[in-house]
């Protein structure tokens, strides 16, 4: 099987995104761009407004994301933590390169076709934060893990029968390396997935310890489902990570052959004050520890659901995230002076959190407030607006909406323009799901 | 401008569907399959559950699939339907071509950039249900009008504005052919797009007839947005339709030169049986009348929304849809007695009108129903279930689930197995969203 990974074939495949063809494949671009590659289109520098782009197209902010990139990078420095991004955000392999080069430990990815994609860009250090059983992935990760001696992948395992199951796989698989775990520690009773109790935790790294193709080097959770989540329930959950750490530690359950660091990883986009908090009193263990955190949706940052909760409201002194995305429809029908309609719906902006948010409306090269228009409801295809008396606005019209949740908005678009404040697009970024 | 369009172009883009090679771009295939073309993984005729396919996968049924398209080619032709379904649902050019082998006169689409990738592929007539007022995209399609004399094209208009701004974009660019469109009437007041009264639909048709690049060729809608829609209201609503063509008639509003037939379009997947109902009561008109239905969900058909909407419900003597896909997901965390967790979440299923419906459950080789076993939410790449005591579910388990809303199922996937009774997959149907 040939394996096409490395950072040689990554840097390759990275290269090969701007070489691709300009055509069906990706909504809202230039009709007459058709043909291009990507790059050809890019050194173009089009602009959004007037160069030809069609509705609906989501935009996402080159000086956004960048302030974003810088602050997190800057943030998790500050605190003496790894980063390794949740990747399952973009699943964008350009913006992936960013952030390790925004001093990115590696990328954390929940399942293993997201693995599949980061490896075909040459990412070399993957968390992925679940359990693995699947026999077909174990397969093909232990021939990587074989392959490449310096790709480093840490997963889940919350179950002695996870253990048992990936064990058996790997085995049967002619597995030489081990595959390194860490033991999740749920956020509590009803959260997701983890083992729920200290004991139960004590078991499972028994059968981590049992398991041939196996290596236990950490623990790991996420504070995020911490039921009726608050600064305490948090800080406290996140001292019981810590606390379990410390324990596997006094009992030895890191004393592997060649192990060299242990990981303790949490941190969605919500909390990562508390993690900070809490890791920061990690006491020395008989490894150093890498400290990972996994917060993934400040790339894009949102106007909505993260912009609620982002921890920079608890520490505005530490900095804040810039939403990075606007998607821009048109009104195709104006029925009544109540009611218009534009032409993006569920196939364009995330709605399981909040609906899109009316910003701006462009008419005749103008940009004005949406003053007195609300987006009340998603068909498909269609956005819903309901519109006040104060409220001027045409079929023809660009409306720019902000969205809610990074994940549900990068997913519904393959190719995103990368666009300057004044609308010139330098970029554009290819996602995969 | 190479405009790449046309049946031949179309056949050799279909072709080289098959061509395209199987890589991190698609989700859920074998690993080991990387490389192959997706004609060479055909051939292989893998089994879903045995052939190294990984999780979550979504499989689509090849026998109900066949079913499905069949019993809507019989369904039009006995009620003297043409038959235009909408593509959205889809957006897969193979099942677009499918549909049309089954005697289907088109495909219906929502935006330009799906009309671009039915172009791309091969399809000869379009009906485009929405008001098209992007000058960029109206300069792609006039210039597609003019190339190709086979292509055919009809889109609504809904305002004296809509109609104004695409004469100007047409006459801009230049349009030697004019654009066909149809007075959209709206499903009532509080209705989704359209004209609201008859009044100002006679109004947008003047605007059409004022208008040198645009040609009035008859009247549609959309009766699953009728408000409280019940048989009565709806065929209340489609009789209205009626009317509007008769009255247009009647006024001379059909006499352009070359007009050939008069279009009258309804249909979505909900009332498809009254708009057979009144629409076999359309009068003589002084031109044949096509008339179009739309219906485009029943492809794939579902577990949830449209099984319980579907109008076979109130026809059964005329047949029954079967629902054609299951999405297949693995267990990777059993926390509790009480709660399982699989790998599947917002990205591989649709969540906006129901969530999943647990179905069965695999485990060596062995499928039984999944008893007990309830879907309660989605994270991103997270399904959660509750579980009762008569539940047996483990860690590695596959569970098959069904699904609500062919349009946000099919969305979420790119190359989309499609799966014979027994699990032989015998083809790979691609989408372009």
């Amino acid at each position: 099987m040939a394996l096409d990974i490395g950072p040689a074939h990554g840097r390759e495949a990275l290269a090969k995104l701007a070489e691709e063809q300009v055509d069906h494949r990706f909504k809202g671009l230039p009709p007459d761009a058709h043909g291009l590659t990507v790059a050809e289109l890019a050194d173009q520098r089009r602009n959004l407004f007037t160069g030809g782009f069609t509705t609906p197209v989501l935009a996402l902010s080159a000086e956004r994301l960048e302030h974003n990139l810088r602050l997190m990078e800057t943030y998790s420095a500050r605190h003496g933590l790894a980063f390794a991004p949740h990747g399952k955000t973009s699943m964008a392999p350009q913006l992936f390169h960013r952030q390790i080069e925004h001093g990115a430990w590696g990328i954390t990815l929940a399942v293993p076709h997201q693995v599949r994609v980061a490896r075909a860009f040459g990412v070399q250090r993957v968390f992925l934060a679940n359990e693995l059983v699947d026999a077909a992935a174990l397969r093909r990760l232990s021939a990587e893990l074989d392959a490449d001696p310096d790709f480093r992948f840490v997963c889940y395992v919350d179950s002695v029968r996870g253990a048992g199951l990936m064990d058996a796989a790997l085995t049967q698989a002619g597995a030489t390396r081990p595959v390194d775990v860490v033991v999740e520690l749920a956020a509590g009773e009803g959260a997701r997935t983890g083992v729920r109790t200290e004991e139960e935790c004590a078991a499972v790294a028994d059968a981590v310890a049992g398991a041939r193709s196996l290596r236990l080097v950490g623990v790991a959770g996420y504070e995020g489902e911490v039921p009726d989540a608050d600064p305490e329930k948090v800080h406290a959950w996140l001292r019981r990570l810590v606390a379990l750490a410390v324990d596997f530690d006094k009992a030895g359950r890191f004393a592997a052959a060649g192990l060299d660091e242990i990981v303790v990883s949490a941190g969605g986009s919500a909390w990562f004050d508390a993690v900070a908090d809490v890791f920061a009193g990690i006491p020395a263990l008989s490894l150093p520890v890498l400290k990972l955190l996994r917060s993934g949706a400040y790339v894009s940052h949102d106007d909505g659901h993260y912009r609620e909760l982002t921890p920079f409201n608890r520490v505005p002194e530490e900095g804040a995230l810039e939403p990075a995305f606007r998607l821009w429809s048109q009104v195709v029908s104006r029925p009544s002076p109540e009611q218009a309609f534009t032409n993006a719906g569920k196939r364009d902006a995330a709605y399981d959190l909040h609906l899109p948010f009316a910003q701006v409306v462009r008419r005749d090269g103008v940009e004005r407030p949406a003053t007195g228009i609300e987006v009340t409801g998603l068909s498909d295809q269609h956005a819903w607006l309901r519109t006040t008396g104060e409220a001027d606005l045409e079929v023809g019209d660009w409306l720019g909406t902000g969205l809610s949740h990074p994940c549900t908005s990068f997913d519904k678009w393959q190719l995103i323009p990368l666009a300057e404040a004044d609308g010139t697009v330098v970029d554009y970024i290819r996602t995969f799901f």
